[in-house]
């Protein structure tokens, strides 16, 4: 199945979003077991990790190694999250397909998280696209910006629309091929969902803005989702077993849960590329390698509605 | 705040559904205490039980004695499951405002459950609409017929759209005043809860179907009530902490989570009427009335999010 027969992109985060947000280091050859595992059951885009400094963040310290891997999975795309200009660096080098630059639409956010200001992250964003437009045609990786904090902050509260479609605007004459929403705080809700879309849309157009980052942690992560997908947008960020949780609420995941999304999209017939049975198989290298970790997610538990195959293959039901 | 200031009805159903799903009694005063507190918070209508034999369902077995107690409260509408005729009389003896009556879609599951063809369970109808017209007008309760396996049934998979449209035919000529469908399996996607409705709508109309019950067995629940939301129903079950969990899914929710679905409400700026800080407070009740037993649900974990009430009190964004 190629990319021009799937409906919905499905962005794998689990290995980035997920690992950075738990202690324990997961092995290198884990990692590789995991995605490579995922590519097999039909994920297109798996974000591999993060190019951060490794005393920050030692979850990731084999990123650039598992870019490499990751570029020999036929039909993959191999993203990495990239905090500044040094990070986009090893990330080229190492030969990532898209790389995510992070924004946080609150600037106490950014303040306290990068230690950079609005204007010094987009700074970075304008030495990245140097960087970028160095390579060979071809060679160039996309080169997304993210706007954290979309929909509020843990620190600000409330952020402006306006101020979100700014920044939007800013990443883009940065040098940002494409600009995303970020629920970080998970303060979404189906109506602000929709209305940030309009919003920036309204600012930028429809065809840099196709995908978005939501969370799950007051359980609205698949509703917005769906607010998301009927404004039209076709690329979701969702994390397997929502590895991760929610430090802000146990019991809840954090990114949305990859299985649950794939298993709601399948049902209402758009098609994701991927194999629903052989995506929850990979569960278990997770619990295998990360012994303790709590997975999320009610669909490997409950299990595929009996005549799923059969319905979703558009039964005639008369 | 009256009915006419509100949005969208919540319909707890936890001392009914919740509550029959777990074998452990709660005591009555410990019913009493939840369903007072939760009117006080603002909830319009409560299930506070079930009009079955004792010897089935022991922890329905004060059902009469909470709906005398709960016809109390002010502004409470006052509803009751009832399996068949022989129930609703007790139903009516008490003083239920609403009663419910299931009809499985799955007539196997109908069998399995109720030992009732669906002819058997239309002339329960019958027997109930002809009781209720035989009180005085202005004493007649609300008469409800529940679609439950709308969306599939565990034991006979996909049911045809065109059957469920012919039974809520069926049960509106019976007698009930109205129709709702149930997704007892967890099978419902956000596609196939729009569809549904708009089939059977297509068959009755929309005044005599504004309602709907939906499970969070395979974490949808919340996608769906969107869904359904969007189809213009004005009224959603839920429950408490989403009290009884799925048995099919550890960890899973059996019903969708009141305090997540008006947390949803309200961000989107719907009003329930309902005061979101004083229903999750009523947890408490539950959590010491049922030691052991597990509650559901992300908001109260997570808290409201910083500045919620300014923002949804449609707060200039600019």
């Amino acid at each position: 199945m190629s990319l021009s027969e799937i409906d919905i992109l499905i962005s794998e985060v689990g290995p980035r979003d997920g690992l950075q947000s738990i202690t324990t280091l997961m092995p290198l050859e884990a990692k590789k077991a995991w995605i490579a595992a995922e590519a097999a059951s039909g994920v297109r885009e798996i974000e591999v990790g993060s190019f951060v400094p490794a005393r920050l963040l030692p979850q990731m310290a084999d990123t650039a190694e598992l870019v490499k891997f990751a570029k020999q999975l036929k039909g993959l795309t191999v993203a990495v999250l990239v905090p500044n200009a040094r990070g986009a660096e090893a990330a080229i080098a190492a030969g990532a397909d898209k790389l995510t630059l992070p924004l946080s639409v609150s600037e106490t956010h950014s303040l306290a998280n990068l230690r950079k200001t609005h204007e010094e992250v987009l700074e970075e964003g304008r030495l990245i696209k140097e960087m970028i437009l160095a390579l060979p045609d071809g060679e160039r990786p996309h080169f997304e910006g993210s706007l954290s904090t979309a929909f509020g902050c843990t620190l600000e509260g409330p952020v402006p629309d306006a101020r979100v479609a700014k920044l939007a605007e800013a990443l883009l004459e940065a040098g940002c091929d494409e600009v995303g929403l970020s629920d970080t705080s998970g303060y979404a809700d189906p109506a602000s969902v929709k209305r940030l879309i309009s919003v920036v849309r309204s600012a930028v157009g429809s065809e840099p803005m196709t995908g978005i980052h939501l969370h799950n942690t007051r359980g609205l992560g698949l509703a917005n989702a769906l607010a998301a997908l009927e404004c039209g947008l076709t690329t979701l960020d969702s994390s397997l077993g929502g590895l991760g949780g929610c430090p802000f609420a146990p019991g809840a995941s954090g990114n949305i849960v990859t299985e649950d999304l794939v298993f709601m999209l399948e049902a209402m017939g758009l098609r994701t590329g991927i194999d629903l049975d052989a995506l929850i198989s990979v569960r278990s290298i997770l619990t295998e390698s990360l012994p303790g970790e709590e997975l999320y997610g009610f669909t490997a538990a409950a299990g595929l509605p009996l005549g799923f195959y059969q319905s979703t293959q558009k039964m005639e039901r008369a």
